[in-house]
């Protein structure tokens, strides 16, 4: 029975793998060659390009973040071996989470650089915000009483991780408040979490 | 040769994951950042993104609805070893309906609140009236003398699943005609299926 | 050494798998609601849905020819041991021939109701043609001298899949050539041919 | 312990196979039905097409390129066994360059025939530059030492890959450099480095 439940653990695994790669390559259709009527050169067509900027930097922060949260995600699962209904309905929630970045990604490029940056930046942070916030949920519901860890589960670090994901969480929602004043800070923000995301580690022993 | 039949089984199982996880992750193309063509404040964006709300409520009953039936596809095939070309039918059949659902959500959302409201939620009723019916096909026909089911079956709950994907499809059919009369109540009812479809377990010992 | 050749085959297979489910998946944006920017009713919703008829027509055959190919492909690598260079240029050719399949499916949908029919059902059946041509070409490759076989290949069907191949690939050619004057009989063959296809065994004890 | 840390290899193996595999399969947008207003004729529909052969020839050149790539990063992860966090931000650089691919095809193939045909020509040949280049990289990196090597690895050809992924990157380089002057003749390099990069072999023994 034991290998029915870890084989559990792996399709949900493997589902959820297909809906993150899906998302990030999703993210692609933000950046669209530019349309121009006229006879163009190289030059009209490097200055449509550079008029761009925003698609590219929504781009390159949503796929780091995307590729950083899958991350956590698949260590998380390395360290879990049972799953139940409500792992898998946090899992479910996490996914639907994760399948709204494409459309707050164009919602941010859309209008940085327009006077209504500021709310869709703060819509922009605050579902990375939730995401975390999602995350953290995962790993207390899965580490209380060691419920759904592989045992032994001595080298896990529940509580490291525990407060990563909390700061995380929290991080994100101030960066979705300090939006409101200072778009472009709550961005370069954004790009550290990223960092400090991927440097997360959930068993003592893992080097990846 | 059993080994042949098993592994059948399981790439059959994980393109239908593609599938799924695919037309799920396509219903993010429902949600688009409104143009504006107008200077905009974050006021116009947030009413313009207010005004969208057809398609959240049709992105979110989508996404998880197509969850559920996944969890309920990956459950059947949990009890399932064998497969064999009628089977095999049945599954394509169900991932041809399934990959219609992001059609359906989008006619939904664009006429929910118009006076076309009626056809388009009584579409997408009997879009989940004929998934569940299908999954009840293939159910009736795997375990029919227990003809594709691993063994031991013993544990397999075969005449709970019938009766609740009986019931489902007729409340997704009832559902659709309720659509003609009361649209938004149509809708709540579809969230409660959703509740209901996850927690059917095909398995008497099967946790999730 | 053979089961890094085992494992080779595999990750070609589950690539292809992921190619086969997006494209399948991908064809669905050929179903579009229709745009109707007057007040509506559900009448007019019917009409115009009606009206895109050979959208439906283009995506169901699509979508059923795309399945049968993939279990093709799928029966083929089954009794397939061992892969090489040119085996999997092949492979490149067949994935690069299916995901041209939802162009020409749109190509057909756009004009099969207008003079124009005749070239795109020509187009749609060639490629078909040239998808069946290159599994003859795969499998003719692959049993030659019983080269990429599993053995023991005594119960492979090396020649009944070949003439098999050979038939379909002259079907759908004489089709394409049939297009020029009944394009809706040859859109119904095309049909008989996803039955003919799905009947395919590459192993005499293999049921699916 | 091992095992743990090859499962981590197979994971992040998986991964990029479902964004090669996503990326690849989106190129498809790149071929369009032609949209015809008036009444049309299939000889009118032939010159439409006729007329979209940038698009095809765009569409050809990066469905190989991506698929040579996905070749060469699958037979890279055959000899390798460990990952670190420093190899996996190298992949995850890797797919975020394929994942822009889609991009500078449509860009290709907007601009091929405008004045502006060099700047959308050297962005494509770069783009392809910058992916040989981080293959190098990660070559580099799981070499050195045999650092991330499968033991034996003696089989490995370390030097050999090392040296082509230059030739390639330089490669890849000058024909950006040389769009500016015969943009038509660096497609043809382009093609040409398909073919010399899917024979690289990074194991003695692989025969694929």
């Amino acid at each position: 029975m034991e290998k029915f439940q870890e084989s559990e653990t792996l399709r949900m695994e493997t589902f959820s793998d297909g809906v993150f790669a899906i998302d990030i390559t999703l993210l692609t259709f933000q950046l669209k060659a530019p349309s121009l009527k006229d006879a163009t050169s190289s030059h009209t067509l490097a200055l449509a390009l550079l008029h761009q900027w925003p698609n590219y930097i929504a781009y390159f922060i949503s796929f780091t973040t995307i590729f950083i949260i899958w991350l956590n995600h698949h260590r998380m699962y390395n360290v879990i071996r049972y799953s139940d209904v409500r792992f898998m309905f946090y899992n479910g929630v996490l996914l639907l989470l994760v399948s709204i970045v494409p459309f707050t990604t164009s919602l941010l490029a859309e209008y940085i650089n327009t006077p209504a940056h500021q709310l869709s930046s703060v819509i922009y942070m605050l579902l990375f915000a939730s995401i975390c916030g999602t995350l953290f949920r995962m790993w207390t519901y899965a580490t209380h009483n060691y419920r759904l860890l592989k045992r032994p589960a001595a080298g896990v670090r529940v509580q490291t991780v525990r407060t990563s994901l909390i700061i995380s969480t929290v991080t994100y929602t101030a960066v979705a408040g300090l939006s409101f004043l200072l778009p472009f800070l709550s961005i370069l923000i954004g790009l550290i979490m990223v960092v400090y995301l991927s440097q997360l580690k959930y068993h003592r022993e893992k080097v990846v």
